[in-house]
Formats: C-alpha cells, structure tokens, sequence
C-alpha cells in the first residue's frame, strides 16, 4: 500500500467528524489561538484538544507556541490530498462534460466572426 | 446538525478505508458485476460486500440486481458533497491564487494587441 493511501486514510479519518469538521472551516479564514478555537465548542478542553490532535496528526493544521499561547492553523495545501485523489475519481460522462466546459469557456472567450 | 453534515459524516467514513477507495477508482471507469468487481481483493465475498453495503448507505454506490447478477456503479454526483465542502475551505491566500489563475487564463484567451 503506497504511503499516499495512508496519508489519504489520516485526512478523510480526521474529517469525518463535525467537531474537527468545524474547525478546519474556522481556520480556512484565518489562523487562531487554542483558547479563542475552542470556545463555541460544548466541551471540555482536553476532549477538544484531543480532536486538534487528530487532525494535526493528519497534517491538516499545524500549531505553534509562543510563550503560553498555542496558535492553530490550516497547513497549506493540506487538503490538496484529497482534492487530488477526487479529480481522479470522475467517471467518463464527467470527463466529457468537463470538455465541454472547457470547449464552452473557450468559444465564450474566443473573438465572434463579427468583431475580426 | 443539518442533514448535510451526516451526509458529508458518512461520504468521509466509507472512502476512510483503502478497499473501499479502490471499490469506487474502479467503478469510475465503469460499472461491473458485484464478482468481477471482487476478484482482486484477498478477503471472502462476505467482508467484501460489508465494504459494499457500507459504500451503498453512504450514497456513494448504487446496485441493481438482474436476475442472479448484481451491477454496482457509482452515484453520479455522489462524490460532490465533498468537492463542494472541500472549495469552501479555500483560505484566503488560495482564493488570491484562484484569482490570479482566472485572470491569467483570460489574458492568454483574449485576443493579444497585435492580432486585432
């Protein structure tokens, strides 16, 4: 089993679970403290700390910390695993729907006979 | 909890587990019989079809029985609850690249000076 499936297997593990779900949208706006992070959550600091833990193990955020702050953010292009490993799941028909697209995109784009 | 957080739960749960990833690379080339599609796994057809039921709750599969013989295919659009989570956790300085990529993609498919 390449190490892509394990890493695959990390992130999709991490995600599937609202809490840490809900964190990874707070943090695609912008980096946050721990404190500040888990304060909408309803429940205790070590259960929510477990649930970063998840999730930094996966490589989907990173935290550093400074003095007695810890700062939480998404690690770039964390979710680019996945965003690859679905780019190869489109069946033909999609295939073909996205050339068309692309076929659209570009007529729309090209100049029409009438402004040459 | 909306409805789409479970689907969203589910869709993660079942791709979180390698055979099951393979189950659905496969029928995205096409649809096949349930013993075609179990051959290449070393596991008894039962484990097999646990994978298979699990993919199938999760809405990402869909099978048809013909008299003794069971196709499986993939949903069609089954895979877009994640790929419209994931495009919702761009961060901000990817939407900066998305930006620049349109624009650059649009300066290379306007017509340049020199050829009006």
């Amino acid at each position: 089993m390449p190490k892509y499936y394990d890493e695959l297997d990390a992130v999709l593990r991490a995600l599937a679970d609202p809490t840490r779900r809900a964190v990874v949208e707070r943090l695609a706006m912008s980096p946050a403290v721990v404190t500040e992070l888990a304060a909408p959550f309803p429940m205790a600091l070590p259960s929510f700390m477990q649930h970063l833990s998840v999730l930094e193990n996966a490589g989907v955020i990173t935290s550093e910390k400074h003095g007695r702050v810890r700062t939480v953010s998404l690690r770039p292009g964390a979710l680019d695993i996945l965003h690859l490993w679905l780019g190869e799941q489109r069946t033909p028909a999609e295939h073909q729907a996205d050339r068309l697209g692309i076929h659209l995109a570009r007529a729309a784009a090209a100049p029409t006979p009438k402004d040459t």
